[in-house]
């Protein structure tokens, strides 16, 4: 059999362990040497083909590529970077994995980048280049079609409920004479699962709180209403709030229009101090808010294990699919039981993934419009499931330290459209 | 021996750990019941002086009070309030104290609630009535006189410094295409220890950083030059920023000035977003910024091991005090050497540490301005040292529900000027 090489980008906004799949791939493709001969990974995602800027696995020591499993970030650099619908971009792609003997390439990414790998799995068949092209998801948004939920998610999830249960801890021993409203500020543009698993803090126990999501527009009055009955009875209440919360108008709480990335998207984020503001002006209460930002999504200190382990399954799946002569699919986690929770991992067409994107379903939201059911307590419970701690050196977090050593270049310069 | 009565109150903001010095405080007395009958917690801290709210741990179980090892916030409740200069507040401590006949109390806070405590033993022994009054120290602020450190600030240290660790990585893989700079906002009022402490994320491999902190009156220029200077290097870089942060003029970066608590504090917060306006108004770098608040004082879930011990050794301390008749006093930290770390507990006059601010000294503090010495990290390397991990249960942290029965009113209606 001839060998041939593979290469693995990270793509869009980074996990906590969308290094974890790093390393399952790496180690997967290790595993077939009969079909692999060189691993490289994209510097700075699809960018590192476009710029031909291959990071040699090679130059890695094992050692390296095992810390990949508890390093927060994208080892090898992500990027933001649509490709040019002329197809200059694609051709450039193909002809750096031409010069480059790549047959493999994976993808690991959100629901744009399931876009751009399926574009170049169609591009690359279109004009007669064998490549199995996999895509490998990862979002803290879990907001990717047919999989029932997406790396990264979980480990976010457990960090933010937890964060919740420490400040909703810290709020209620304030409120007598201090604090009475805390709010936490959470990401996820359109989809509410990152502010609906705060809940997971509040929604055993009945403590006061108040989720904005995304996906319902704010009615400022049945909230403000709400949340003056919480206090009364419970003296405080902790409010989560979406960076994507609306009004009824349709306007976002907060926008920073000059703001926007290659896709279009908008900056979000400050939608805290506006809620605060308003309900400082309209109940006189006192209040804190965080703002988590990317700790959320990079807090490796505390992902959950069901998460790293399907991080993992993922990455390996992708390999498996790739070496069985698949393309232009990705691994889908399905859920087979909630008690005990049971999962596989299956594949699906990157089509049928591309650009979708999964709100938070109906039946998730209670009655109210501020709050999760049962049926979301069961769906995540799973989810935020096991401790998968770090290694820690002299009380801090220790990370791999790649070389990133760049294959020689074979072709000419070509400068993308950053 | 006659047996009496103790009360415990837990005073300002909490901490991750104030309740380890509950619980220390609590299985300390109970060891001495040759002196100690009962023991009472403030319900809402001092306030449950003031209000005749005497909780009632008898009636906790002892698994209760061992689930408070690991239980953010105050579990008693806390609460902001300044003792009424006229002696009407005082008087009613002592009545109610008196008529539950109370002579040992133990006041948990920071530097204003030592003032307090040395102001009750004062009027106690003025009015010649017995009491053992014993502060017991707890700030993440770390800014009490004396002692070496504060019980609180190792964990919120270790917090924020992992939290910058990983956002570190997050945004250095981010930088080609999308954030170049990220800021992390961190509670510190007037003293830049919880500024400082992110440093240790960036400190060993030189990553690039700059901290602005309250100590330091910010030079716009010379800041935006070395942030242009790191960007340029690094391709990134990460910034920590004191709420209480000041431009040359001494004005804060940001205050509101609505919100002012009891002691006359203003609420500070906001002075990430303004420091970002800045530097995209200037530079024009994508930035994105985090505000820890509460989570950076209430998370439990990393707390540094050194930290947990201490802040029960000073509490095992506080009632070793009491039960050899000392009064008027506070324990402290001493350090005994930094390699090995070895410390001591000692006791302190709470008139040396009464209303004292301790500000990060200069030599912790680097030429530029921006950053810290070799002598800061050899300080606070071994306070973040060890992980103390909860409990977990489904996945989430569990606490201690308290039942907070309180003892039966003895005495009139009181009410505090709150």
């Amino acid at each position: 059999m001839t060998k041939s090489n593979a290469f693995y980008a990270q793509s869009g906004g980074v996990t906590s362990v969308i290094n974890v799949t790093a390393c399952a791939v790496i180690n997967e493709l290790r595993k077939n040497q009969q079909q692999i001969k060189d691993i490289y990974a994209g510097n700075n995602g699809i960018l590192g083909a476009l710029k031909e800027e291959l990071i040699d696995i090679s130059c890695e020591p094992q050692g390296n590529i095992l810390k990949l499993m508890h390093t927060p970030g994208g080892a090898f650099g992500s990027c933001r970077y649509k490709l040019q619908e002329s197809s200059a971009d694609f051709e450039r792609i193909i002809h750096v994995f031409k010069a480059h003997n790549i047959r493999y390439f994976f993808y690991n990414g959100g629901n744009d980048s399931m876009d751009t790998a399926h574009k170049i799995a169609k591009y690359s068949k279109h004009i007669g280049y064998d490549l199995q092209c996999i895509g490998i998801p990862k979002t803290i948004d879990n907001d990717l079609a047919i999989t029932d939920c997406c790396p990264g998610f979980g480990s976010a999830a457990k960090f933010l409920a937890t964060s919740m249960s420490e400040a909703n801890q810290d709020v209620a021993s304030m409120c007598a004479t201090s604090t009475k409203v805390f709010v936490l500020e959470v990401m996820g543009r359109h989809a509410g699962w990152l502010a609906a698993a705060t809940a997971m803090a509040t929604f055993d126990d009945n403590s006061p709180h108040l989720i904005i999501f995304p996906e319902i527009l704010l009615n400022i009055d049945k909230f403000l209403a709400l949340l003056e009955q919480k206090v009364k009875t419970h003296g405080y209440c902790c409010i989560t709030i979406s960076e994507g919360a609306k009004y009824e108008t349709g306007n976002f709480l907060s926008a920073s229009t000059s703001v926007v990335d290659s896709f279009g998207h908008q900056q979000l984020g400050g939608t805290a101090v506006n809620i605060c503001t308003l309900i400082k002006k309209n109940l006189g209460y006192k209040y804190h808010y965080a703002i988590s930002d990317y700790l959320q999504r990079s807090a490796r200190h505390i992902s959950s294990k069901v998460d790293v382990d399907q991080a993992y399954a993922v990455g390996k799946y992708a390999v498996e699919l790739a070496m069985s002569g698949e393309t232009d699919k990705m691994p889908v986690i399905i859920r087979k039981s909630n008690i005990p929770y049971r999962w596989a991992i299956k594949s699906a067409s990157l089509e049928k993934i591309a650009n979708k994107e999964k709100k938070l379903p109906k039946e998730y939201i209670d009655n109210d419009g501020f709050g999760v059911t049962q049926q979301f307590y069961d769906y995540l419970q799973p989810l935020i499931q096991g401790e998968e701690v770090p290694i820690y050196k002299n009380g801090l977090p220790v990370y791999a330290k790649l070389q990133k050593k760049l294959v020689e270049k074979k072709v000419k310069i070509y400068t993308p459209n950053i």
